[in-house]
């Protein structure tokens, strides 16, 4: 049974906090999501009990945190289904696509190969494509949109062609929160001999994942965005894949061996890719919002936001005032402006009334061209969100007009 | 006034800790640090009361832990008398290296160009020159060393050269914990036209630290070995040097416009580095460590450590059992193995004592050679070990031998 008030309470950030004097309504979890108390716990209980580094201690305080460090690689496939050795543990999920991008993309790629991506995708999973592009001469080409910024299979399809060796595409987008048909995708893909690198940043967090139904070849995502510590993120990879994927960065922990004419010997995936001290209380943050997530269910978990976000898009509908550019996408992301007001100062009126949300091109500064606005505001649910939380949003937008922004400022 | 047992109390990990039933001696600072009360505060401030995405939100959470963000880098620029813009936050020493190696010497090295290094090295300053040098034609030259590993001044003298363009080393090693004369290096490396690439990662935590005085072009270094969390780390670069560096990373955050057709403009230098959502809890952290180990003094911590390895010194030269590799080396670094036992069993005897230490080749697996050895024991002070820490370390390295490390496993 979901009970989103008990919810709650396992957030130390949803215990009466204010922000310019109103209770706090955040709505900004595509950028960053609270953490439990669970999370918060394992991270302290490293630094008081369990400081040592991973993998090459000779004693047992290492050895205990190495084997916590390793069973969250199994925690972490169990939630994806994937295998634990399908795992990387990087320093979130930009730091993911930027392993693909140049560990795979920028190895295997040519001059004539071409990357498949959409306007739609965050900086993250479209810049490093770019670099690679540069430095192979592969082409990127995009997957037309719908006016609304959609992403269809149909699209997809007539886009394919034999030229196309990696899609790179977001499962959720962040700005519209559009579900990409990526299973569909994915086959089709692979039949014409292509590999699909997914960003999950927006879409883990969120709905259940399964690597295995969906058949996606990488597929990368932050634990901040799950109620997990920043500077984590992960990087799966089928196995096969990891394993011809040349490392991003090199150093202690990712060798067997080197000597000094400069012959390496990697480690085999996914230790290659880990060189240094890793995020340790990171990953085991991370371990305890799987665990968080999982006990909560995922099904659940897009249930409510799928519900929450009908609610409050019913609501906002109902508003003269606001241009929604996404009021049919299915997850928690809510893309608007306010007529004649710019997003920015709209927030700002916003954030007066103790309501957190985001304005700005979101990271994804090709789909604005799509959109037609320079900028739009955004409001992201998370299963902690109530639907009191919605009425206080929706009554506030309903009162943002130009004057009370002025008032902000002047 | 110095005054440990004062400064013990700092650190849940030094409250009667225990390992293998016998009161905790930690001695792997080495390989990372415990955490003082103050970082482990800062980083469950930003959990339960900050928590927030930095740079690109709109209300007054994200604004605030935005500022405590950019401070941190005032903070690390004053430890290390640098400006804020010459600070990097990266994951870590070892992405700071591989960020130089690859935005700076894979863009301006060539063919015939010499990259002059040591066998002394950490993985994390020689492989990512392994990679370089394998992509643009470079090679890879070593400053021979003394026969006890050391570096010379005037062996780097004979060994530099015209074609010299980058000198990668570190300013303490992490096996022997040789201090290089790092000053009078850098001077002459101008002088040939090379630029300095400074591993700090073993002198950062342990001795002031003055990049101007030094004048090294980059360096860097963990928060995790200096009293920080994980997962985070700095870069400083001589700022015109930054600026001329391309980013390892792309992505949200560092960039100030692209387009479809390929154009990125970057941000300037520090921003252009720190693509996706930073470790902010971990910054955070760090800021705090940097405060806590200013308010001790690093000239008081240098000259603790000192005092503490040549009273550890003068006891273990007194055991007929032990090799000493590097008896003569100023810092808290004690290298050494029980001679007719292998290194992780006397390491594991050690354990079973509750003292902490690490056996194998620490990551510089060339230098191993030099020593004509195949591994080393290593113990590593912090300002927070004691004499007595050192007493019970003694007396169980007396008791090592064949017969009681066999007893440990049958």
């Amino acid at each position: 049974m979901f009970d989103v008030l008990k919810i709650r309470q396992d957030f130390p950030m949803l215990h009466h906090h204010t922000m310019q004097s109103h209770p706090l309504v955040y709505l900004d979890n595509a950028a960053t999501t609270f953490k439990p108390q669970c999370v918060i716990d394992a991270v302290v209980r490293y630094y008081t009990d369990q400081t040592a580094n991973v993998h090459r201690g000779d004693y047992e305080i290492s050895y205990q945190v190495s084997e916590a460090y390793e069973k969250t690689r199994e925690d972490v496939a169990r939630f994806i289904h994937a295998q634990p050795k399908e795992i990387v543990f990087t320093a979130g999920a930009s730091a993911s696509l930027n392993l693909v991008a140049y560990g795979y993309g920028r190895k295997y790629l040519k001059a004539g190969d071409v990357i498949l991506s959409t306007e739609a995708e965050h900086a993250s999973n479209i810049l490093p494509w770019f670099k690679v592009a540069e430095e192979t001469g592969a082409q990127i080409e995009y997957i037309p949109l719908t006016e609304d910024g959609q992403l269809t299979l149909e699209n997809f399809r007539q886009a394919m062609h034999e030229s196309v060796k990696i899609v790179a595409v977001a499962d959720i987008t962040n700005v519209l929160g559009y579900v990409a048909p990526i299973e569909e995708m994915t086959r089709i893909a692979h039949e014409r001999g292509a590999i699909v690198v997914c960003d999950g940043a927006q879409s883990v967090p969120h709905t259940p994942t399964d690597v295995q139904a969906w058949g996606v070849d990488f597929l990368a995502f932050s634990a901040h965005k799950m109620c997990g510590p920043t500077g984590v993120g992960v990087l799966y990879g089928k196995y096969e894949l990891l394993q011809k994927t040349d490392p991003f960065m090199l150093g202690g922990g990712s060798n067997a061996r080197f000597d000094m004419c400069g012959n390496i010997l990697l480690k085999d995936a996914p230790y290659k890719f880990e060189a240094g001290t890793p995020n340790i209380e990171g990953v085991l943050g991370l371990q305890q919002a799987v665990r968080y997530l999982e006990s909560i269910g995922m099904e659940q978990i897009q249930a409510y936001e799928h519900e929450l976000k009908a609610y409050a898009i019913e609501k906002l509908k109902k508003l003269d005032n606001l241009i929604l550019y996404n009021p049919t996408s299915p997850t928690g992301i809510i893309a608007f402006n306010v007529k004649d007001v710019f997003a920015q100062d709209a927030a700002g009126y916003l954030n007066s009334q103790g309501i957190a949300v985001r304005s700005g091109n979101h990271c994804a500064k090709i789909l604005l061209n799509v959109l037609k606005t320079s900028e739009t505001i955004r409001a992201s649910l998370y299963f902690y969100n109530t639907k009191e939380d919605v009425d206080r949003f929706v009554q506030a937008c309903s009162e943002i007009t130009l004057e009370n922004c002025v008032g902000l400022f002047f």
